[in-house]
C-alpha cells in the first residue's frame, strides 16, 4: 500500500476509538451514556436538517465535516464536562496535544485542512464555527429535555450555567436558541434546573 | 413552538434510537459491536479525507449526508447483515415501510429531500451513491481486518461473499478496490475467510 493511503488507513482506525469516549449525556428514553462519534454524528444530521435557521448562510459540507470531526481529540484528552471547573482549565493544554499526535497520523496536508478545521471550531469565529457552536449545545439539551432534566438534576445544574453554556447557541441561531430558551424556562419551573 | 421546528425537532429525536441498532462487525481491539450511528459517522469522516480515490468527482456534501442517514431506515428495520440470506429476501419492504413511517415526521419539503438522499443511495447509480456504497463495505471491512477477521470466521463467510459484496465498492473507486482485494487475499491466506 503507498504510504498517503497506508496513512489515511491508519488514521480512520485510530479514530475509531472516539466511539470508546463516554459523555455525561444520556441517550433518550432514560438510555445509557452517549459517545463521542455518536454525539457527533447526530449533530451533522441536526446541522443539515436545521441550517435554514443559522444567522448567517454556511457552507453545510465545512459544517458537518467540523461537527463530525471536533471531538477526535477527546480520543486523548478525554470528555471534559461542559460544567466541571477543574477540568476546564486544563481542556486547551489536553486537546493540542491530543490535535498533535492524531491529526499526524493523517498525510501533511490533510493534517492541514483537518487542523485548521478544528482550529477554526475552537476560535468559534466563522459562521460555519458559530452554528457547529449551536448543534454542540442543542443538540445534548434536545436529548436531557426529553428525558426529564435527569443529567442537569444529578449534576444540580443551575440556570446561569446552562445559559452560559448556551450563549454560544444564539451567536449561530438566534431562532435556536428561542428554543432553548423555552425549553431551560420549562425545566426551571419543573425543578430539573436550578433557578 | 412552529409546526416546521417541532416536526424537525420530533424527526431528531427519533433518529437517536439509530444509537441502539447493533450491526454484526465489533470495533477494533476486539471491542463491542458496533452500532448505525458510529458506522454512519465513520463512513462520512472516510468519505471526506478518501473522496480522492473515488472513481468520479463526488458533491462531498451529499455523500457525507448520504452516509449519515442511510441506515435511518433500520430504527423499525433492524441491521440486515450483509451474509444473511432469509433477510436480505424482505429487507427492501420492510425499509420502505420504515422509510415512510420516519421520514414522514419531517416537514415535507425534508422528507422529501431525505428520502430522495435515501433512494438515491439503495438506487446507486450516481457518483456519490457509488462512492457512498464504497464506503459502506470498505468500513466495516477495515475493522474486521484491523480484529484478525473475528467476524468472517464467527459466521464461516466465504471469498466469493465478500468479493460479491466488495464488487460495489470496484464501482464507486477502483483504488480503494484495489485495498480491499488485497486485505481479503490477506485474510483467505490466514485462513480467516474461507477461499
Amino acid at each position: 500500500m503507498e504510504e498517503r493511503l497506508k496513512k489515511q488507513i491508519e488514521f480512520i482506525l485510530e479514530i475509531d476509538k472516539e466511539k470508546n469516549i463516554f459523555r455525561q449525556t444520556h441517550l433518550s428514553d432514560h438510555g445509557r451514556n452517549e459517545n463521542d462519534a455518536e454525539h457527533a454524528w447526530h449533530m451533522a444530521i441536526m446541522a443539515y436538517l436545521l441550517r435554514e435557521y443559522a444567522n448567517e448562510p454556511v457552507d453545510i459540507a465545512r459544517v458537518m465535516i467540523m461537527c463530525l470531526i471536533h471531538d477526535v481529540v477527546e480520543i486523548d484528552a478525554g470528555d471534559t464536562y461542559a460544567y466541571d471547573t477543574a477540568a476546564l482549565a486544563t481542556q486547551k493544554v489536553r486537546e493540542d496535544a491530543a490535535k498533535e499526535r492524531i491529526y499526524s497520523l493523517l498525510p501533511e496536508d490533510q493534517k492541514e485542512d483537518l487542523g485548521a478545521i478544528f482550529d477554526e471550531f475552537e476560535e468559534n469565529k466563522t459562521p460555519e464555527a458559530r452554528f457547529a457552536h449551536a448543534m454542540d449545545n442543542l443538540q445534548p439539551l434536545l436529548l436531557n429535555d426529553s428525558n426529564g432534566g435527569d443529567d442537569w438534576r444529578e449534576h444540580q445544574v443551575t440556570a446561569v450555567q446552562v445559559y452560559g453554556r448556551q450563549s454560544k447557541t444564539r451567536v449561530g441561531s438566534q431562532r435556536l436558541f428561542d428554543l432553548v430558551d423555552a425549553l431551560i424556562q420549562e425545566n426551571i419551573k419543573k425543578g430539573n434546573i436550578r433557578g
